[in-house]
């Protein structure tokens, strides 16, 4: 073809035809549906299909050619996609901090995905700049706080380094113009667990300072090591608590803590990635006595809430605009100050991302499902599951709890017989260590269930369980611990 | 109901139904089918229906409660968010530097979706880690890489962010232990256009020192900032370069910013967020010769392939290791070293996100239906439509050019018959930054298009059009300028 024509063609014909692509997205979404609701969600299927990566390469074909497939190739491979990708939906799929699904939630997944919708101004995202602040006011109302400020970010790492920059940013306001030169020593005070359990609270950071404690952060132990670091030149500027930590599920004292920044004028952030939805519950709410407190708060609804992968809100007390103010840069093609409409709904410069996804409407539409209440159930019904897996454990042979939980992680190990009774051996911890990743191999190898496991300080190797899916049931708690002996009975 | 009671309920009652929750979602799809996919691409309907603020809070009854709402409210809220959304995807929408839709990669996002995969190890997404390798693989090979390294972030601005971690990682390790306290003063290079057409730079930075060029890079003059930097006792450590810049589309000449980064051993970071998808054209690649000279590169396909937010890569081409022994925290909870497989790819560790959405499914699923020859066939048609949209703005009366292109934003100004000829007046730019406001309010409140305008250092306000989406054909554009004329012609 020669160029004139070239052109032609382009200026005529659309590249993507409308009635063909609604097709195939139709005949994928009953694939999705067969495979990854139905079957995924299906206790009599396997929760995983374990490949070593050579092989799964292979089987996928994922070579990146130069022209294009047909269309029963696609839909085979959004099949093959499904087939060897982990069931996290499924009731045995116990390996991280979400689980399980909400079908509001996936609904306005699906719907947030076709409208493709980025956040930064009234003007492109009228009905979602609304609705993220409606949703920001509910969670903030749970905290405590009449009014407020926040905004979604791509997780709860990107939440934590948010309060970090506004808790710089209000101590040293110049750092915008001027850049990090010539900054004081800044310290950061957080508690051990954090830096064993969770690594996210270290980006970006000056020195970190850890408390010796058992799982919780020590409150007369913190204000002794702002002591000592104001007398060795440094400037402390936040403390980050964790309501809800990876490993253990502990809660920090927060109003022994807010009473410690307050005295040393400090930020105080809240890291609710994981506990934060004990808010929704009566009963447990306490867990998180004296949040209001806090100058920030991280939480991250698509943990236990199961909104789905990206849903973590930064929630702030601050009603100075200290978000905007801090992270602005006024880019004059996105926020020109004369338009047509009010811009401080042009909430896009709150933020250091330019585009933005649309993390809102999943939790909204699933929270006018549900409602408040809902997600008290919820959260109640994960408590319970809690609450009786430890008295399994507690009853059965050779199942031994690192200590008692404060929350839905629940921490053990499995003793196989034939070291039950060697704890004076001087090999015993060394062989306990290599138990849990046996046992992992062998779950997975099997497709039977997903559980953690993981060392922490002098502890060795541990499976941890977290158990809050929304369709978790007894039967499914019982198959685990049955599951383990059966696997490791024989090491 | 007592607490025991409620315990066993909790214990066995499931609180998501599978089968209504399926139907819900299939109900929702079919409202998703047709009021975003089918009205919102039609040209006959509205591509926004503007409503104020107040006005939308109101119809869309958005505030949460305690209890939740059956399901056909819920499916008409469904509708409500559809109705009052902007259609990205409608062919009239030039607004922003996405556009359109593609169905292969949509049905990767509902994929995408329903898996609810979290990147960050094989053992939870053996799928993933793989296609995300060799996507990256893909697009490095068209950078000019056999190897390298590189990883899907959550937007060009975190692309730009990790650009910078490196670069300072590599020059001065210790920053990871030591925090950023007592570092040298470190500086970094852009164009002003960056400046002034984009705010991601400036994140988490030094200074910034900026070139007076007309909208390119000068090397010369970068060369001697540089110099003047270092006499000034400064650490000159990145050049970013764009290829693309967000309004006017320039591209930096690499090649000549490649000698002067290796001159002075600086590492050269390219945002080609938005121009980076010019290397799938053998005619249009050459706008970024020399690319292969750099140390980084971040590409954003959810700009001009239309993959969907969010789909942004940093490509890197360091062997070393560097994104992980810079990033990496060693969360044991995670990244447990005793695993039954080879962790190299257990990817999670390069990234300071913990949380990490699938990114990769939609753009590898649109690779394969269209292959590259698709992709570029894509980005000559853009090409096809921004020239012939000069031609247009050439000949017709009242519209006049910024400039000639690089790329496919076309900067433009329309000039209402009341001011044509009357340059020479002291009030005439005053009134012409007037225009282009009013037609955009009146475009939105008719709902009839799209289009951005903004000012940029001396220039007034001017239309900005974006034509790449690959459903665009001649009478859209020609639309669009009859459409402004409609518009503006009594102002
Ligand atoms: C206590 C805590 N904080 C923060 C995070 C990070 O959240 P995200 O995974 O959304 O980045 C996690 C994740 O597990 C967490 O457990
Ligand atoms: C040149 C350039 N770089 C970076 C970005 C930021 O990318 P993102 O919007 O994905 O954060 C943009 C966005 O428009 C851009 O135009």
């Amino acid at each position: 073809m020669d160029a004139e024509s070239r052109i032609l063609r382009d200026l005529n014909e659309p590249l993507v035809d409308h009635a063909e692509g609604q097709l195939f997205l139709n005949d994928a979404f009953k694939i999705i549906m067969e495979e990854v609701l139905c079957k995924g969600t299906d206790i009599k299927q396997k929760v995983c299909e374990w490949k070593e990566p050579e092989e799964l390469s292979l089987l996928l074909d994922l070579e990146l050619r130069a022209t294009g497939e047909p269309r029963e190739r696609l839909l085979q491979r959004v099949k093959d996609v499904a087939k060897y990708s982990i069931k996290t939906s499924h009731p045995r799929f116990f390996n991280q901090l979400f689980a399980g699904v909400d079908y509001h939630a996936l609904a306005g997944r699906f719907l947030t995905e076709a409208l493709n919708t980025n956040l930064y101004t009234y003007e492109v995202a009228p009905v979602f700049v609304l609705m993220e602040n409606e949703v920001l006011r509910g969670m903030r109302q749970l905290v405590g706080w009449t009014e407020g400020d926040g905004i979604f970010c791509p997780g709860g790492s990107v939440s934590n380094m948010y309060a970090m920059n506004l808790a710089r940013y209000q101590l040293l306001p110049d750092v915008k113009r001027q850049g990090l030169f010539g900054l004081p020593r800044l310290n950061v005070f957080t508690s051990s667990e954090v830096r064993n359990g969770h690594h996210t609270v270290s980006v970006g950071l000056p020195t970190c300072r850890m408390f010796n404690d058992d799982r919780r952060m020590d409150p007369v132990d913190l204000d002794e090591k702002i002591k000592l670091a104001k007398s060795q030149g440094a400037v402390p500027f936040l403390v980050s608590c964790t309501c809800g930590t990876t490993v253990r599920g502990a809660f920090d004292p927060l109003d022994l803590i807010a009473d410690v920044c307050e005295k040393h004028k400090l930020w105080m952030h809240v890291d609710a990635a994981w506990g934060g939805s004990v808010l929704f519950s009566k009963q447990h709410a306490h867990l998180m006595q004296g949040v209001n407190r806090a100058n920030s708060v991280a939480w991250n609804p698509h943990k236990m809430l199961a909104t789905g992968l990206q849903c973590s809100a930064l929630l702030l007390q601050d009603t100075m605009n200290l978000l905007r103010n801090c992270h602005s840069a006024n880019a004059t093609y996105l926020f020109q100050q004369d338009k047509f409409y009010d811009v401080k709904f042009d909430v896009g410069d709150k933020s250091v991302q330019c585009s933005r996804k649309v993390d809102c409407l999943k939790f909204w539409l699933m929270w006018k499902a549900v409602g408040s209440n809902g997600f008290a159930d919820r959260v109640d019904k994960a408590f319970s599951h809690a609450g009786y897996l430890v008295d399994q454990i507690k009853k059965r042979e050779g199942f031994c709890l690192l200590q008692e939980p404060d929350f839905v992680n629940i921490c053990f190990w499995f003793i196989p017989p034939s070291l039950r009774g060697k704890e004076g051996n001087a090999d015993y911890q060394d062989r306990l260590a290599k138990v849990a990743p046996v046992i992992k191999e062998r779950m997975m190898k099997q497709g039977t269930m997903m559980v953690g496991y993981q060392p922490l300080g002098n502890k060795v190797n541990f499976f941890r369980l977290v158990v809050f899916s929304p369709v978790l049931s007894q039967k499914d708690m019982d198959f685990v611990i049955d599951e383990i002996e059966r696997l490791g009975n024989d090491l």
